[in-house]
C-alpha cells in the first residue's frame, strides 16, 4: 500500500471546491419588501423569485460543473498517489480556473436568451478550454511512465483514463467554434459534454468496480 | 474494518456545509454611525440591535438547520463505506440543496410576521421537501442490499435509519400544505420536525452504543 | 489507542473556523480612486489607509481572538476521543457563537474611541460570556465521570483543565459589568483575559510534554 | 514513524488558506446590462471585459501567489511532527497575514500603471516582508536543536532549508526600497522571487526525492 503522500494536497484542494462551488448563492438576493417598504404580496413575490431564473440557473449549473470537476480530480488523484512540484504548480493552476468558473457561468446565465451576443459563451467555452486542458496537463504528468502513480496499479484503467482525456481539449475547441455563432447551441452542447463525461465516468466505475485490484482495495 | 473509502467525500462535503452554515452571518450588517457620521447613543444602538431581528433569527434558524443537516449526512455515511458515481452525483445534488437553505431562510425570516403572505413559506417548505427527498435517494441507493454499506452492518440500526427516513417526506409534503395557508403555523410545524428528529437520533444513538458491534469499533 | 471517532467532528468545524477567522477582511476596503477616477497620491493614500484603522484592528482582534478559540477547541478535543448527539449539538452551538464573533468585534472596533457609548463593549462581553459557557458546557459534558474521553486519560491535564474552564464565565461576567460603564476599559479586560488564557495554556503544555503518556502517543 | 501529531493545525491552516485564495474572485464583477438594461453588444462587453484587467490581474496574482505560500507551508509542516502553543501561535499570525495578501495585492493591481504613486507598491511589499519573516520563525522556533522536527529527519534537507530561508526577509527588504521609488518595478522584482523560490523548491524537491529516507516514506 502507498497512500499517503497526497493527502494534504487533496484536502486543500477540497477546501478550494467547496469555496468555489457555493460562490455563486451569493448572487441569489430576493428584495423582499416594496420601495415602500410594504411586503411584497403571493404575486409580487413569486414574479421576483422568477425574475432571479438567470442566477438560480446559474448557481445550479455552477454547482453541478464544478461538482463534476471534484468528481474528476477525486477520479484522476485516487491514482495519482505521490507529487512533485510541478504537480502541485499544475494543481494550483486548475484550481485557479475552477475558482473563476462563477464568472462566466453568471455572465452566461444572463445572456442564454440572446442569441445574437457570443461574448459570454465564447469567455465560457475558453475557460472550459483552459479547464480540460489543464486536467489533461496533471493526469499527463503523473501518468508518464507511471511517474507519481502508485506501484501496483491497474494499467487498463490508467489507460482508458488517458484515452477519455485525450479528446477532451479537442471537443471543448468545437465549443468555442459553436459559441462563435450560437450562444444557446453551444450551452447545449456544453451540458452534452458534461452529461457524457458523467456517464463514461459511471460506465468506467462500473467496470473498474470488477478490476480484482479495485475490489481488494475496497475490502481492505 | 472497511473504512476508508469514502474519506474524501467526507472531507469535500464538510468543507461545503462549513461555508453554507456561514453566509447567513454576512447579512448581520451594524450601520454604526448615524446619517451625520456621529455614532449612534446606546439607545439607538439597541434600536439598530433589534431591527437586525429577522436577520439574527435567520442566522441562527439556518445555522441550526444545516448543523441538523451536517449530523444527518454524518450519521449515514458512518454506515456508507463504498462510492459510486451515482451515489457522488446524490451527494452533489444533496450539497447544493444545502447551501441553497439560507436563501429561503433569509426570506422567510422576513416575512414570519405576515401571516397572509404565503410564498416565502412554501419556497421555504419546498427546500425542506427537496432535501429530505434528496436524504432518502442517497440512503435508499446506498443501503439497497447494503450495495455500500460496510460488510459486518449492523443491520437493527440500518433498518432504524431506513423505518424513520420513510415518512420525512411526507412529513415535509404535511409542512407545504401549511405553508400554503398560514405562515407562522409553517415555521413551528418546521422547528417541531426538526426537534424530533432531532431527539430521534438521540435515541437512536443512545440504542446504538448499546449494540457490541459499535461499542467494538469505539474501543478499536 | 482509542483515537478516531471525533475526526469528522472535527474537520467539520475546522472548516468553520477557517470561514469564519476570515470574515473581517472583506470588511476592508480601499477605494482607491478620488470621485473625479484620478489615482490618489502618497499622502491621500496614507489617510485612506488610516481611516481603515478600525477595520484593521476589528481584522487582527477577531482573527486571534477566533485563532485562540481554535486553540481551546483543539485542546479539549485532543482528549475527547468519542461524541454522543449532546456533544454534537453543543458544537454546533459553539460554532454558532464562533462565526458570530466578527459581529461585535467589528462593531466594537468602530466605538472603542467613544468610552461613553456602551452597547457594542456590552455585546461583544456577552457573546464571549455565551462562548465561555458553551466551551465549559462542552469539556463539563465531556469530562463528566470521563464520559466521551480516552481510556487511559491522564486525570492530572484533565483536571487541570477543569480547573481553569471553572472561572472562565465568571470573568467574562466581570466583563459585562466593566462594559457597562468603560468600553475602553473593558477593551483591555478583553485582551488581559485572552493573554492569561493563552499563557496558562503554555504552561500547561510545558507540563504537558512531560507527562509520560503525552510524550509515548507522540512517540507513536 | 513519527507522523500524526500536526495533523489538525494542518487541516485548519489549508482551510485558511482555501478561503483566502478565492476572495479576490468576489471582486471580478462584470455589469451585464447598458444602463437602459438592454444586453452588451459583444464589442461593448469586450471592453467590459477588459476594464476588468487589474481585478484579473489581481485575482491571478494573489491566487499564485497564495499558491506559493501554501507549498512553503506544506513543504516545511513536512518536516514538522508536533507542535506546542508558541508554533501555534506564529501558525495563526502567518495565517492572518496570508488572509490579508488580497488586500494590498488588489490595492497595487490599480496601481502598477502609475509609476509615481509608491503607497500601494510600499503596502503590498511589507506584507511579504511581514510573511517572510514570519515564516522563518516558525522554521527556526521548530528547527532549532530538531525541537519540534521528526526523530531520523535528513539534516541534509533542513539546513537547506533553513539556508534558503535566512535570506527571504532580506530580499522582501530590498522589496520595499524599490518600491519606494519605482513601483513597476517592484512589481517585476517579486515576481522574480517568487519564481526563484519556486524554481529552488524544484531543485530541492528533487534532490529530496533522492534521499533513502525520503523514498522510504513514500513506498511505505
Amino acid at each position: 500500500m502507498d497512500e499517503k503522500d497526497t493527502n494534504r494536497l487533496e484536502a486543500f484542494s477540497d477546501g478550494v471546491f467547496a469555496v468555489a462551488i457555493t460562490l455563486l448563492v451569493l448572487d441569489i438576493k430576493f428584495s423582499p419588501f416594496k420601495a415602500n417598504g410594504l411586503p411584497k404580496d403571493d404575486a409580487l413575490m413569486w414574479g421576483e423569485i422568477l425574475r432571479q431564473g438567470p442566477t438560480l440557473f446559474a448557481f445550479i449549473t455552477s454547482f453541478f460543473t464544478i461538482g463534476i470537476m471534484w468528481l474528476n480530480h477525486h477520479r484522476i488523484f485516487k491514482h495519482i498517489k505521490r507529487y512533485d512540484t510541478t504537480l502541485l504548480f499544475l494543481n494550483i493552476l486548475l484550481l485557479m480556473i475552477i475558482v473563476f468558473i462563477p464568472v462566466p457561468t453568471s455572465l452566461l446565465a444572463q445572456y442564454i436568451i440572446y442569441p445574437d451576443y457570443h461574448t459570454a459563451a465564447i469567455l465560457y467555452a475558453i475557460t472550459f478550454l483552459a479547464m480540460a486542458t489543464c486536467f489533461n496537463l496533471i493526469w499527463r504528468y503523473a501518468s508518464y511512465n507511471g511517474r507519481l502513480l502508485g506501484k501496483n496499479v491497474d494499467m487498463h484503467v490508467i489507460n482508458r483514463i488517458s484515452r477519455q482525456y485525450a479528446f477532451g481539449p479537442l471537443l471543448y475547441l468545437i465549443g468555442i467554434a459553436i459559441a462563435l455563432f450560437n450562444t444557446p447551441l453551444s450551452v447545449v452542447f456544453s451540458f452534452l459534454l458534461a452529461i457524457f463525461f458523467a456517464f463514461s465516468e459511471i460506465s468506467l466505475r462500473r467496470n473498474n468496480l470488477q478490476t480484482p485490484i479495485e475490489s481488494d482495495t475496497v475490502s481492505k
